[in-house]
């Protein structure tokens, strides 16, 4: 048996986390998920950054307008990761400092959420695959107009070599092996999946 | 011009809310709403419930079983409230202590959630609408199979004389006037509606 | 308080149950549940009626065309119950014998389940309220050709006064209190519902 | 038993039919049912009209407009009905004629279809409705703009007292008894029922 | 043949327009039509309004915070309607100012829209109706957070006695007879219904 | 500018149509295409191939069991076609009858459609484009159980190579100029999209 | 670091935008998305060729027959493009005079939108690209009859190696940095996305 | 003609058989299938496994925790198969036990399904193809959180080369002609496809 086929999984000590435009005026055009389903999964893999001590990226397009300020939970959770306020760059990736950050982090496993998905998402992801990195989009932690939308923009970028994967899977594809941290990984879990919760909420109280 | 209509709106002098069956178990059966956004509204009805001050009784069938304790949060919101933890009644009604308890709230507006819509919030509803009380189904709240399930179950107490709401008109219709509590009604809704948090945030963060 | 409403709940001592053309060939024309869900529904109301030991009628329309013969697990479930093969009424209601099984049950509460919907339930089941009975059906073990044909048919249905449930709801209705038998509920509640058979699986396994 | 409901159904003594702007332009507009899909209901109500000889009345508004002219089917199927071409009026009911066409059927059950629900249908059925016919609206050959504008006039002429039926509903009402006709009405639900068209093949296939 | 049913149509001399909280920031809450469906029927709404000339009431809720200004459209068109900026009132009815100025026109027919539905539509609804009011309500001119919070308060409205209509039935049953002014509600209708401009446009583009 | 795509589309004179296990039976299996829209897209293929005069092919698994017989209303179309009843071969390439008949109609560009898509239409389609033809899956005249599974299998077709259109493509690449029979290809268009027929007559009736 | 990928993105100096028989009586054939909404995004694309200045054509086909006169916006948005009315080819690419528009642009990017999607603009985009060109197809000014249509012609494009985006996505590819002009770009924007109008007053209206 | 496509269609030589996960407690995570359906598809997967006989492997994770244990029905269908209870890796293919199971199995076709799509399917998956093996996932036997979660898991998936069938086409797939065992395979659908037994239940009551 042989294959040419390279499955690069996301690693600990690879990968770098890009939160692009996560802004709160923006979070209002977002409708192909709902509402607290998507702030949920953001948060999550912002949970996840931290938990795996995951370099992290925030950038913003235009703040102090209507575009507004980024969610202040991000902020809060990731107050010494550079914060790269753009001046006018849509694709994070035309901005110099942004593609800095990225650098020095030394990781060339990228890991990108944003909205909305098919710009502020695709655009550095595709910039990113074709700087040789590579590049993992996370579905529901990046969201737009419509279903139609992410659509189109999933089938652009996974054509083009994007892998694309939910927060629960990102997670998983680092985490590796429960023993790792069991206590921790399974509270990140419960955290963001209310059913797991339950589920881990019922086990205990049978003792 | 004359009427024979009457507006019976839930007051927060007249109200009482019931949770029913909100078991860690049972959500695992929910599925005509996302996992996070049902967990939301139950938790923003039990915030209304405790902003309000309004008096609140647990019930739950079988905790000790696969149905699984009561969701830990409500369970430390309402640390006072009456808890009836029913040895076998399906309907919360069929059971002494639990008419009792909404008996001794000395209220006639009932605000009802549960999990399954169709079983433990339909069967109290009808069972309290015949004794003469004023019922309110809390739609987001209260949770089921499937969509299909829900529908005809809302048509089934609608027809009957329920009223139908959302946790978001409970609130509402609870809070009547924003200037009874600028800072704490509008902090309840952020809590629970994320779209409105970003608009309230952008709305700060322009100073 | 006073009320002028009336709950008409299920009573095992009052209720019959009607099966009207569950029959092979006609499950092709249903396209509102998938094929799975609505043959498990179709079972469970079934194996609810046995439990319950409740007077069944079965009746089917032109078995020996291409309508084709009674679901066979049906009819071996009930293999003493009244069956009546219609020469030609469409509305079960027009046949005298069907009506005349109604009749010798005894019972006043009709719990109706059919294919489809809008015909060979509602037809029925508006007769039988117009002969005083009190009327139930079972929405998810009665299927039709698209969603938008239930929901006119419900609405037809529970206007005239006839009450909607899922076979869950008609099940718990019946059974009232766990008590009267927590084994032989609990295994009727598994054997239809995947998650709840997992969660009770769960629960054996931690022992 | 005692019972004030009175099942009013559809009598082939008692019923008319009126189709309602069925008109080329207009179905352009309807997007709650796919084109076959609709299209299909149309010219089933037409047959059953035919099969049952009930008295059929035909209007349309500005057929020398965009609106366009009648579906040329139907205008082919009835030659000899009254073909109302009302000058203006949009409510069918506010045309003299078209009023005095339906008393003149001598019937008092009309059955409604037209494009769109909400206007074409709705306003003579509520009209008709108060002048003491029995209104049924044949909900699948009644098209509008999308679902949510169905469901609103549904629930609105639903709450009046107007019976919601699909074509098949309506005539299997009409014809109460298979051996009225087998051949006939069997034929008139394969020509409109694929999947009942398929088992009919298959059965005398086999021989 | 008699009934008792009413058919209480809307009508130019008798009716009011009522905007209820069309705010900027509001809008982004809702989710249970597309956005620019959604502007699309309130413009229609506001259009009609000023058709047929009727008088109009805007009122908003803290237009000075995070709720956001009027939709500057609305605003624009009825420069001299009286305008009730509420200071608190979560229900509109509860306002005197609105009440007075609702009792100033004159008019027993009420036609309602706001954002949300269930509590800035939904109230004041109920209210009117309790007034004695004729309550209408446009539901495609009323938007909210998910279509299931929708159906509940439209079931809730029905059932009490609102009659729930889109604005293309608001108009048309304004209109009563296209020819009260054909060219200027026909341009209205293509104005607002892209489908139908379409056909107009390949009409007139024949010759 | 150059490309190493190469746009491989049909010709009338290189195509042949394989119609494979359109049965009575095997109809009722499909539920992914309301069954209006189904039959109506089947028989628009196979106005299709008559028109454009393309070699076609029937093939039938077990028509004398529950699969039922083909549909009749091909098999009147295409009385001289080759008709390979499998006898028990899934893949229909798995029949050298069926190989011999491709092969002899000389053409390279095989256009498939079929029931269920996953099995009838996606083995032979592989088959095919592993022996070296251009394979064309005509989407719409193709269904199966649901939307879930023809989405896995056209994800398989597609990344195998198969090129995936609905009848309205296909018959347009082969048409490629109006001119060629402006009358012959309306008619066809007008046959199987109502509303496609009903501008023709809006037209038409215009003058 | 290295990579074969190369992003090639729409640029202001290489692009050309094609509009596709945009005409009125094929709009009526659209149903994959909502008519306002599918009428925005056809306007936003227009606003966007106009904005940047990019080389537009415009092409029709039978405009004098039921197809119907290209919709009247965009004609008077483009008064001076080259505007190439098709005597029959559905294929625009099997123009000559077409092509030859395309190649005086001078540009190797096309940004492609039109109805119906897998016709005429698979067919085109198809063409171009085995022509050299890079293709661009605008996914939600381009429409069809339903959503499965548009899935099959999405993979089919999209695994031939067109790039998939929105209107939206088009525009902020083009525009790069919105310092290139706020104003106008934002603008664009506001007035194809209501939510976006509502934060840009909202944040205006603060001061 | 040539081709350089290989179809690599599933062999009952060549293929073994995986579940992973399929444990109580995270089958109330899945909700992108209805209930019944998912546990029919997983049995019917197992069923085909048994079928074939072929090589079957079972691995958990967590059985002792909230996952819980494996569904019964699949450990006591495959008593004597290998069975991983991994202590803590997440892909199964990190377990060396599970590798030299599948390796000791001597099959190079993996048929793989598990709870959740996008971790537990995906990562094997990728994993195997990465090591030679020809990956097949079978896409209703597996189940996630929803849809957009196996839409984004399918496109990682089927980009990378592996290849997607629902169990229907992978027992169609191994089967090959229905006379190696007309019975055996016709009972196998017939259990897990109840239209399908309908047919056949019809078509044996002719006679």
């Amino acid at each position: 048996m042989s294959s040419t086929y390279q499955y690069r999984r996301i690693s600990k000590e690879d990968a770098a986390v890009l939160f692009v435009d996560h802004q709160c005026g923006l979070t209002a055009l977002v409708q192909d998920y709902p509402p607290s389903e998507f702030k949920n999964s953001i948060m999550a893999l912002a949970d996840m950054a931290k938990f795996f001590n995951l370099p992290t990226i925030l950038t913003t397009s235009f703040e102090t307008g209507p575009n507004g300020p980024i969610m202040p939970e991000l902020k809060e959770m990731f107050p010494n990761a550079p914060f790269i306020a753009r001046p006018g760059q849509i694709n994070a990736w035309d901005n110099e400092d942004f593609v800095k950050a990225v650098k020095d982090t030394g990781r060339k496993q990228l890991i990108i959420a944003g909205i909305v998905t098919e710009v502020c998402v695709a655009f550095p992801a595709l910039s990113a695959l074709e700087a040789g990195y590579e590049v993992f989009v996370v579905t529901d932690a990046s969201g737009t107009f419509d279903q139609a939308s992410h659509e189109a923009a999933w089938l652009r970028m996974a054509t083009a070599g994007v892998q694309l994967l939910n927060w629960f899977a990102v997670g998983s594809e680092l985490h590796r092996d429960w023993r790792n941290d069991i206590q921790g990984f399974g509270k990140l879990l419960c955290d963001h999946t209310p059913i797991y919760q339950s589920l881990m909420t019922s086990y205990a109280a049978k003792g």
